[in-house]
């Protein structure tokens, strides 16, 4: 997508579930994390936690725990945010990561797919399996890969979901 | 910001609070709430409602509301993020839509800064002053400008928040 300009590549992502075999360079999975790190925080509290994980093993353990995820397995990284549950707003933070690192990810060509973390049963056994320490809670997982394939769900047209100064006016 | 080339432009954006008062064209604010509106939502529900404001009383209403956005007052454009709180990924889907704005007004050669809205008290208030139907929440307030200030925030190295596959290993 390095060909896109302006804004259109963020027009253009979509949730991609299938990807090729074919694992990112490291410099690439380094840049995406370094977004990552570098996404807005409230109060600069910066409390997060950033996995890449390309190891296939534990890719198949958290792609087990993931019921919404299984293509985990399948997806040459998987990134994981975690946050310190105890920051007021330790959803916005986790969230805009999460966001950066997507956003990073399709800069460098790759489709990514955000399964939840947080509110799920598994969050916990995903954080022992990534040593993860205790104070932790998982946002997201960002399955990751090159893909081929070219979802195009439904959105809903500009006029029904935004308004200008008042809505409905 | 337009000259950036790759993932340059996600790492450089910081949080900017003072603005000049020249308001961005009205495509670009267009351009700006279609990216939120493309922004990825659980189960492709797209459960928001994202206002822009320019109309400078409504703004200053708002900034008079929102305790730490009294800078609001003197952004030429205000963004808001609504969404239905019914909905259980609500605050994914919100803080998705708002680093979509984030993003794209950063394209735009926009400062931006996040203020809060979900845990406020002043979210229901700054509802019914936008005349948003009730069920939906304020996640987000953006107050948006061209800017000259360069903030830098001191940010955590890399090793410290990221690992590859397992935390301490």
């Amino acid at each position: 997508m390095h060909h896109m300009s302006g804004t259109q590549w963020i027009k253009k992502r979509r949730s991609h579930r299938t990807y090729r075999s074919d694992v990112p360079a490291e410099d690439v999975i380094r840049d995406i994390l370094d977004c990552g790190r570098l996404a807005p925080t409230a109060r600069n509290v910066q409390p997060w936690l950033l996995g890449a994980v390309t190891d296939e093993a534990v890719r198949r353990d958290i792609a087990r725990l993931a019921e919404y995820g299984r293509f985990i397995a399948d997806a040459p990284v998987c990134f994981a945010v975690f946050v310190r549950a105890d920051e007021k707003y330790f959803m916005e933070d986790g969230c805009a990561a999460t966001m950066n690192i997507i956003m990073a990810a399709t800069v460098h060509g790759l489709g990514t797919c955000w399964v939840a973390g947080h509110k799920k049963d598994y969050g916990e056994e995903v954080r022992r399996l990534l040593g993860v320490p205790k104070g932790y809670t998982l946002i997201s997982l960002i399955a990751a890969g090159y893909s081929d394939d070219r979802p195009s769900p439904k959105k809903k047209p500009l006029e029904e979901v935004t308004f200008r100064d008042r809505c409905g006016s």
